[in-house]
């Protein structure tokens, strides 16, 4: 197995390819790691803990060793929020970069902690750029934090975090990122990117299964954040702090989840690391949007904004399509695919993570070719209306 | 298969038996379930969930109709921190019944949450009693609920919560329960004793692997909860009001952990439901207590309030016994047992709960008579300190 030819395992007994975000597909042998029970309080699992921490933490590269990694139970929106309370005291202030659903979830979480916030606004999917939290933080001091997405899912836009990191710092505040679908397929390396904190999941990039994320954070938060939490559960200093300790997670850890990830960064490390899990990543994207677009797709985002995570496709504007059966008859061919989150315009989303590679692909426009085509569809162009609402992005 | 002998799957590759009170050892069928990949908004995963859901609120028994069930994400403390957060309003107050880790616990989230609380701290072991709940209750009429450990697994104790229940409901105040370690083995019918809900989780009675709880709550209880969580991840209300609305989890499900918990949840009624998994856990502990009292070691507790969950042990006095050395040479012999969470003298526990019947119970007994041989324990009777602690229990 080399990097540039990683092995895709095809589903089992037949089951479709998830293209959505995650839950993903994974590969069997990470959920054959599944197939026996661990004491959490046990060696054996403390040490799996031990080397899944420091695996992650290799993943930033340079300046790593100014970092931590604290997992931390349930979905990914329960670490955002861990990492929200933890490190946002209770009088900070922050400022939500919010192009989509994941960026609202951030300032919702806030709302519920009652800590102050501002939220930047940008619609379905325009990029929030690094002028532009230049200027809202010259002009309120009092903003502590600011909270990216790194890739927002629900447009798919791949967000500039490099030029927001800047500007950030350069205002003399902190960032703290949601790098949830990204991680592991983009890099965010500490000697690159300036931040405080991000935060991930198992079933992301790494192609684990759901069950719990992870927060990397630089150890003088971890340290600071003490007591800072509004909650037992996702109290971050304090699932650090006892991890530290006693090798142990504080409350029951999902051993089952954690020892498939386990499996799964080995994979991620074989196939050359972020690197390579990205490279496999943009060839499923180009190769799958490269086919959409000459059945007659448009995509949402112009090239430039394109993450390698998950893409945006209008629907098309002829009568005979309806998304309901497009979504059937595309699993029967063995594809599950997403519906969008636009406000505007009907889409749907097509993922380009987990284990599957540019043949894959491959099938998945073909799939989408005969589906149309069962539908009577003549045509995949979309509504004059989508084509305006896209041209608000050159602008 | 009858509910008399259900079939005991022995662990996988020669794995050790976890005598622990979860993460515990799992039939293979259920790790098996785990072999595959959904997509969580796919119409296969809802399903899924609907039918652990129902078959959950059907455990209940009579009186179910008037509760529904709300599976959470993370560990059991998730799942306890949000029902409290949910069901304890911002201006009510709770009387935590403690007598061992899991009731301090809820004592500890109810101090994160910041809601007004009162503990009646037992001890590490000793019951609280009905008559001292309504002599309490009776003094502090701001107390509005009371919060009770159903086992209460760091001594193994059995809570008399009938008696609890009443003197609860005679004050009219309202009960929260952590059934976390006795649910699917001891029946809470709400036919029975009277409850506004209780949690539990997919790794204990059930047998499932870890991952996620759930909360199961009067419905009137989960239209009332609106607004009172401190938390977005934990908001019981609105996690309930999108699953009644869409069928999904509002954040993504450990998918594989729900597979093989439907899992275990059809061997559990096919070994006869509560009923017949309590039978099997109340053999396992009466085979292994007696095995052990006759190899000299001293239960925690008396017979009254032996739990067929978790049994506490007293360390023997004598010198040779090193609790870190009869632990690894336990292992060693495919069993893991639990340290102890006692306060005064030294303890261990032995679980009685998971893939386990009374032969895999007998072959505890001679490991650890075995053991003690190796050790050079010629006595495993218990320092006379630990026998006038358990005398506290009699007075
Ligand atoms: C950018 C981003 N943030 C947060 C989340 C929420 O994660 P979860 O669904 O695991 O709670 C997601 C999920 O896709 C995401 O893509
Ligand atoms: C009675 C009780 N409550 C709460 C918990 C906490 O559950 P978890 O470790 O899954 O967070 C446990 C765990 O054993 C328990 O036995």
């Amino acid at each position: 197995m080399t990097a540039s030819a990683p092995q895709i395992d095809p589903p089992f007994l037949g089951e479709p390819y998830l293209l959505t975000p995650g839950p993903l597909t994974t590969s069997y042998e990470v959920k054959q790691a599944m197939l026996r029970d661990w004491g959490s309080w046990d060696d054996d699992f403390r040490a799996m803990t031990r080397d899944m921490r420091s695996r992650l933490l290799a993943l930033l590269g340079e300046g790593a060793g100014e970092f931590d990694c604290v997992p931390m139970q349930g979905s990914g929106s329960f670490a955002v929020e861990a990492m929200l309370a933890s490190f946002v005291p209770r009088d900070g202030k922050a400022l939500v970069l919010a192009n989509g659903a994941y960026g609202l979830r951030s300032a919702q979480t806030l709302q519920y902690l009652g800590r102050a916030h501002q939220v930047l606004d940008k619609g379905d999917y325009l990029p929030p750029r690094g002028d532009e939290v230049a200027a809202i933080l010259a002009c309120d001091p009092s903003i502590t934090h600011v909270v990216a997405i790194h890739c927002e899912t629900s447009s798919g836009i791949l967000n500039p975090v490099e030029e927001i990191s800047e500007a950030v710092y350069a205002a003399g505040r902190k960032l703290l990122i949601d790098s949830m679908s990204a991680f592991g397929a983009i890099e965010l390396k500490p000697s690159q990117i300036r931040y405080e904190a991000m935060v991930s999941s198992a079933n992301k990039c790494i192609e684990g299964v759901p069950g719990f994320g992870f927060v990397i954070a630089r150890k003088a938060e971890l340290e600071a954040a003490k007591g800072n939490s509004h909650s037992l559960s996702l109290d971050v200093h304090a699932q650090w702090a006892h991890m530290e300790k006693t090798g142990q997670w504080r409350f029951t850890p999902p051993t089952h989840v954690v020892a498939a990830f386990l499996e799964a960064l080995k994979a991620h490390e074989a196939e050359g690391g972020v690197e390579g899990r990205g490279a496999r990543y943009t060839r499923n994207r180009d190769v799958m949007v490269a086919g959409m677009r000459e059945l007659g797709f448009e995509t949402l985002l112009q090239n430039r904004w394109l993450s390698p995570i998950i893409v945006t496709f209008f629907c098309p504007a002829d009568a005979n399509f309806v998304f309901g059966r497009f979504y059937e008859l595309m699993k029967e061919k063995g594809f599950i695919i997403y519906p969008g989150k636009l406000t505007v315009v009907d889409s749907f989303r097509v993922g380009c993570i987990g284990q599957m590679d540019e043949h894959v692909m491959r099938q998945v426009v073909t799939a989408a070719k005969e589906t149309l085509a069962e539908m009577g569809v003549a045509s995949a162009a979309p509504p004059a209306a989508a084509l305006e609402e896209r041209a608000k992005l050159a602008a």
